[in-house]
């Protein structure tokens, strides 16, 4: 709204943390951070990574204006030195990613950043705002569009988002996750999606009778005639009236398009019944029931257990505000250091917990497909200059329970390495698909789980192991810093 | 970020109905909408009303570019006729609002708006976006505010937000609700607010010793020296490394500011009064703890319980994602049409659900003080222009349980109006003030309030009630619709 670009979107800490690597004469060092996360929003079997266009265009217009430098300089803790070095920045660095709509799991790096120190420590919380929001929001929307079965979900969230970009992004990623069109018409403009909608209760309650609003509406929009029949009374006003125009429509020859009856309050599987059947007796059997009102994956579960007749959901705040977990606990770590010989130094950071215990140096992911049925068997957090030989038995462990084994037998799996350049030495290499090309990907990508991965409620865990490399790394380092 | 005004911002079906007013000759009818909400976010014992700044600027900006135009044009619904509207679309009506920070309660209109219906109607879904999400931040903070008592909170969440909007204007809005500072430098630009922070982990383990990195950190910023010390061990390298700098600082004559160390995992009320012991063996008697990790209102309310020796919090994800309830619930509705001879059609719309029928007529909110005390005795929703003559009795009751009643004593009692003119006919006629002003107002206006509506849990609910007027008139239409 008010921000052209994203460069002061940073935490404070951010900048004097940057001047101290300046005036320490540090700045220049290459460091590498991981963006990654501990554990899956909503206890699910796995997260839909998302936001990378968007970090992609912050990167790309990262620089401080005149007016930023002039801000810092009134705070008076920033030295002109490191005020004049924020006028003549830019990102020199290479970034590696996972692709947009890619299933990926905890403790693997989304986002790897290795640049001088002190422009990978500005990313940090653009980076982390970006990806947590769109992250979340995607793999939300995977469980609401999921329980749905094969019935559209429609995003309708805007008006209980939490600001004009979590409804915006927040509709992109809902997209990206599987929804069938969205109700913001900025995002359908913006991202070339489908927008959808109808009308509101204001529109019936500015004619004396619902009749007339539901006959001027539908004369309007005999293509996409979907009515909303609550205004005041469902089944005695609202859907006998809806009848009544379905059947002037069609006895005036009117070719009827997408039509049919939108519920907004009351019992929506009792209602989507009954409903059902006065459209059905009135022989509009294609008539469409929409169904909107406080819903998420699990009521849309519950009612479709319980025979609602509903194939349309309009989902709102509970999708676009991931009610039940609001935020994706993506975090940015230092994994490493590289000398000016080119030497890299793992990092690693300590905690008494041990799921806070950082996966040190530079790595990345390698996904192993069974080759027959091209599910996943098990994804392997590496050093990133690992070979793999698909033609070789490979045995993986799993790093906690480090008796729990699993061997690929040679040529029977196939390799994916997850992490493909962004930016190299700071210039921009990937093109960013469309959003409904992300959406069709996160589909497919979808499809090379298990089915009992993809369950709402306890889903089945897929194997997350770390090579051996990069396993007895960790030990080491782990046991160095315990003398 | 990709847009420069939000007019796109828009439900789909705005410009559906927007088009059907239009072509159906009733777009120049004026229609009064009342932006409320039904119930208070967290069960608190209020709201704070929040975003109207944002709201008007909004407003304001409010055009369609021809690219707008061009995208809508494309989906084939929208006749030219239609279109052309759009181009010479402007805002000509009144709005009146609650200003910022003031303490609301549910049904009252926060925001009203009387425009031609077409324009009215357009405003519903950013309205709602913009005023849901800063007041349910507000109204959030306020809670964790409160639960620290005097300390200092400091809003940490960019990180987690949900999009760059939700961090900047989240942070805005927790600043209204009482935030001493926040991480965000964006937000410190813009609306010129305290920002604060330190350094990350990664600034320790940039460096071989956590001495080295925290002596040179203090070099830096001696005015602003806070710590953090959980990067390895928090009591055994920590903390004896932070008292050896702080030594060292004296030793050298520096004069230490704002010191002290930062908590930021483990158990803080265990860690802070081991860590306050330490301090204070060293002589470092006004050096801060500070914490942060997951924290709110209910776990700060907690420590504080426990006698943890922390006196500046830093809240973060549950803050800004306002965690246990992610939206606030306002809505728009219809309460009135006026027709040409200025005669006021009050609308009204129908549910089973009692709570969920609005309020019909031009309204506005009287707020009746004790004029010894000060404090709030009740809210009064009432007809525009119904006049309370101080001077006499005056016998408000509830609008469920009608026998409950109070009689405020003639001269006793003061009124105050709370909606204000924002905009008239298209001109905005009200100026925001600066954040911190607002921010300092919030904190007067919950003086008003008794201790009992302010409690964290069960608090007690100031009675707001409606006009004998406003009572009858909703009562007659409810008889009629019932007819």
């Amino acid at each position: 709204m008010y921000y052209d670009n994203l460069t002061m979107l940073a935490d404070y800490y951010e900048l004097t943390m940057m001047q101290g690597y300046l005036l320490t004469q540090r700045h220049k060092r290459l460091a590498v951070f991981d963006l990654f996360f501990r554990s899956n929003p909503f206890d699910n079997g796995y997260s839909v990574a998302a936001g990378l266009a968007q970090a992609i265009e912050y990167v790309k217009g990262l620089h401080f204006s005149e007016d930023d430098v002039s801000y810092l300089r009134s705070m008076g803790v920033f030295k002109e030195k490191f005020l004049e070095y924020l006028k003549h920045f830019e990102f020199t660095g290479d970034i590696y990613a996972i692709p947009e709509g890619t299933v990926v799991f905890p403790h693997e790096p989304l986002i790897r950043v290795s640049a001088p120190v002190i422009e990978a420590q500005l990313l940090e919380s653009a980076l982390l705002n970006i990806v947590n929001h769109q992250s979340l929001l995607a793999t939300k929307a995977v469980r609401v569009v999921n329980a749905a079965g094969g019935d559209r979900v429609l995003e309708f969230g805007l008006r209980r988002a939490q600001g004009p970009d979590a409804a915006i992004y927040g509709a992109r990623a809902a997209m990206i996750g599987g929804c069938a069109a969205t109700s913001n018409v900025e995002a359908g403009r913006l991202f070339a999606v489908p927008i959808s909608g109808t009308h509101a209760h204001s529109w019936v309650m500015s004619f004396d009778e619902e009749l007339t609003a539901f006959r001027e509406y539908a004369k309007l929009y005999p293509a996409a005639c979907i009515l909303l029949v609550d205004t005041y009374n469902t089944l005695k006003s609202g859907v006998p009236n809806a009848i009544k125009v379905f059947r002037e429509l069609k006895d005036a020859g009117v070719n009827l398009g997408t039509y049919g009856v939108r519920l907004d309050s009351g019992d929506l599987a009792y209602l989507s019944k009954k409903v059902r059947e006065m459209l059905d007796e009135a022989g509009f059997y294609d008539a469409i029931i929409s169904a909107s009102g406080d819903l998420d994956e699990y009521l849309i579960a519950n009612l479709k257990a319980e025979g609602a007749k509903i194939t349309y959901w309009g989902v709102g705040t509970k999708l676009i505000t991931s009610n039940d977990c609001p935020a994706f606990g993506g975090i940015y770590k230092l994994a490493a250091e590289i000398s000016q010989d080119g030497a890299v130094h793992p990092k690693i950071k300590i905690s008494e917990n041990p799921a806070k215990i950082t996966n040190p140096g530079i790595k990345t992911v390698f996904r192993l497909y069974d080759k027959s049925s091209g599910k996943v068997k098990a994804d392997l957090i590496s050093l990133y200059d690992e070979i793999i030989d698909e033609t070789k038995d490979l045995t993986i462990f799993d790093p906690v329970s480090t008796w729990k084994k699993m061997t690929l037998k040679a040529n029977e799996f196939k390799v994916k390495d997850l992490l493909v350049p962004i930016f190299i030495k700071g210039k921009c290499v990937y093109e960013s698909p469309e959003v409904m090309e992300i959406a069709a990907f996160c589909r497919r990508d979808q499809e090379t789980l298990w089915d009992e991965n993809r369950r709402l409620l306890h889903p089945n865990r897929l194997p997350v192991d770390l090579s051996e490399k990069l396993y007895m790394l960790k030990k080491r380092m782990l046991e160095e810093c315990a003398e």
